[in-house]
């Protein structure tokens, strides 16, 4: 059995980089990723990219990005799941080295929202939902995700600050990330006084759009150099599930079936059960995901998910950490790469390199990456070998 | 060695599809080859898709498509490439079915050029070129063509009609296919007098945009139905490779590297040389592509490529059949469908399906799908086993 191993990782600063562009961030996470690996070469390139070709007039960025990176000549193409894109980058990379066919796979998510304001990010990032159905009635994803809130809050009985921890959990975690965009905790009196977005979403239920570039270099196992130093840490599961793009052709509106689904065929591959999963990094670019997703998967029974934030349990030392570099809230979302982020920061953890987050004997972790109401969802468990 | 078997073929017409959306477009072509296939399941989609979120507002295409066709729940990605998002889509399926993880992989390649006229579609059909240093300056992808197939002429001392075989080629053998945009032949006066589109490049030399859905569903031979009734075709060699997106990079303007890069990997994959290839489907977006890629493979050496055309080497009874059911010219360019059309027609003439246009006791097929000025290309060696 073909074990793909997560050779090197890189990542850029989440924030505003109107100084650079997008190649130059996605150069930037690829020589941190090359690097960090130790000089393996890659023969294909998978870019996980969301909005390039509406806020940056560049679409076809395998090729720009191989020649820019210096890799002028390998395989190289984008992959785009929405929200989702960076998970289904990793994904493809991890097919193509399992395959046999590529020897080692770069993957690089980057999104350069920042350039662009107002209007124009609104109208890009609605691309992702159904433009004939749902976008062209001027509902956007934020707009969306509080409609689900508000209904997930009436049938559970939640009260007005019941999602606070999510927004607590986030930005406590992301205080030591020095590659976060937020990095000082907030306080619930904070959170209760925060603007709404669309209610009873507000401003911090929702992750701010950022740029940001994060990279990961697979490769099998027996492929590795042999002076190689870091920490063996490998992709145990992959899965990937759809759903319906328009929300209100679901069955059950407040359950993420292919949340469910993909976590389920990821856990069943790696031969790993919920209680063994050392720390979750959830696609937590609105609260309301978060707390479906800790559903879904099994970590609350439904219509409880809010609880694990509220209780603690999400927190470094609970039951379930969760966003434990500080998420999509603190971090910042940077679209394509937001589920390369989560994979990096996973391996980080694994391979006890997370500093002050660090999760004590982290084995096990579970990185989920949704696009849209979990119409993509992309999972992948990664697991330490030493 | 695991065997992948192309079980399924299924297309649209293509043409100026203004009555249905993208959705029914893709629909439609994946009908067709599931039906084709014989009530083969996928469990995974992997669409290819050029303009969308630019053109329709419509990114996220994989789980739009993959609710719409019935199929909710699979898993499902949008692949970019530019001009070659449907061989690289075909090429992320090929490696799902190979790693063993994906028993039955949908390929659909879908695009919708004509809701939309004029600048916007320059606009967006710019964004395959390097935005920031050649779209920016007003090149498009036209005009950059017109570029090289000026250079080509002068370097080559190609006569003025020197380019006319391959519209004449295309048209003619897109005469008798159902399915084509344009199926009347044309005439040497014709192109000689035909209008302009970029000095020297005239509106023969350019493939039409357009609107089509192709579709291909691939499995491993072993899970092939008991009654499954077509002839077997299989995937023999697949390979990708890039060059700079930017052509004022290239070490040789008129010299399509990753043209000749990926076919000698595929064709070295599949163990077939040149002379064993009974047709070549090439991407004759503009003329000076096709003459380039016959060069770059080796049907011609250098500088010599648009004498195949000029001699008819390249007709049904030539040496080498190209564009055989009338490539991108007579079937007409539907962006991210492109490179799947060419794989379905590929099928169709090693199933001996072609009809008046069957190349006969053709056993070996090269198609070859590029992105740009083979900024991306994707071969791919498909085989009859019968």
């Amino acid at each position: 059995m073909t074990e793909v191993i997560i050779a090197g990782i890189g990542q850029t600063e989440v924030g505003e980089h109107w100084e650079i562009g997008l190649r130059d961030l996605a150069l930037d996470a690829i020589q941190d990723a090359l690097k960090d690996a130790g000089g393996l070469k890659p023969q294909a390139l998978f870019v996980g990219n969301m909005l390039a070709p509406n806020l940056s007039n560049q679409a076809h960025l395998g090729a720009l990005i191989a020649d820019y990176a210096g890799l002028t000549g390998i395989e190289a193409v984008t992959v785009e799941a929405a929200g989702a894109s960076g998970g289904a980058a990793l994904r493809q990379a991890y097919l193509a080295v399992k395959s046999g066919m590529v020897d080692a796979a770069l993957v690089v998510g980057v999104e350069k929202f920042t350039d662009k304001v107002g209007a124009e990010v609104d109208e890009a990032l609605a691309t992702a939902s159904d433009s004939d159905f749902e976008a062209v009635q001027g509902m956007t994803p934020a707009s969306q995700a509080a409609l689900l809130m508000k209904r997930y809050m009436h049938e559970n009985n939640v009260p007005s600050n019941g999602f606070a921890g999510f927004a607590l959990t986030a930005h406590a975690n992301g205080a030591a990330n020095k590659n976060a965009m937020f990095r000082k905790a907030i306080k619930p009196e904070i959170y209760a006084k925060a603007e709404m977005v669309s209610d009873p979403l507000n401003m911090f239920d929702i992750a701010p759009n950022a740029d940001g570039a994060a990279a990961l270099l697979l490769t099998r196992r027996d492929l590795l150099p042999r002076d190689y130093k870091n920490p063996l840490v490998k992709i145990a599961g992959s899965a990937a599930s759809s759903d319906t793009l328009a929300l209100h052709d679901r069955k059950d509106l407040l359950y993420f079936d292919a949340a469910q689904i993909s976590a389920g065929k990821a856990m069943k591959q790696a031969g790993v059960i919920l209680d063994q999963i050392d720390l979750f990094e959830y696609h937590d670019v609105f609260s309301i995901y978060a707390a479906l997703q800790l559903e879904a998967i099994g970590f609350a029974i439904k219509g409880k998910g809010w609880e694990l934030a509220a209780n603690g349990d999400i927190g470094l030392k609970g039951r379930i950490p969760c966003a434990t570099m500080g998420g999509m809230k603190a971090r910042g979302f940077a679209g394509g790469a937001a589920g390369v982020y989560q994979v990096v920061e996973a391996a980080s953890q694994l391979r006890s390199e997370a500093g002050a987050n660090q999760i004590a004997g982290a084995k096990i972790a579970l990185a989920q990456s949704l696009g849209g109401p979990a119409s993509t969802a992309l999972s992948h468990i990664i697991q330490s070998l030493d």
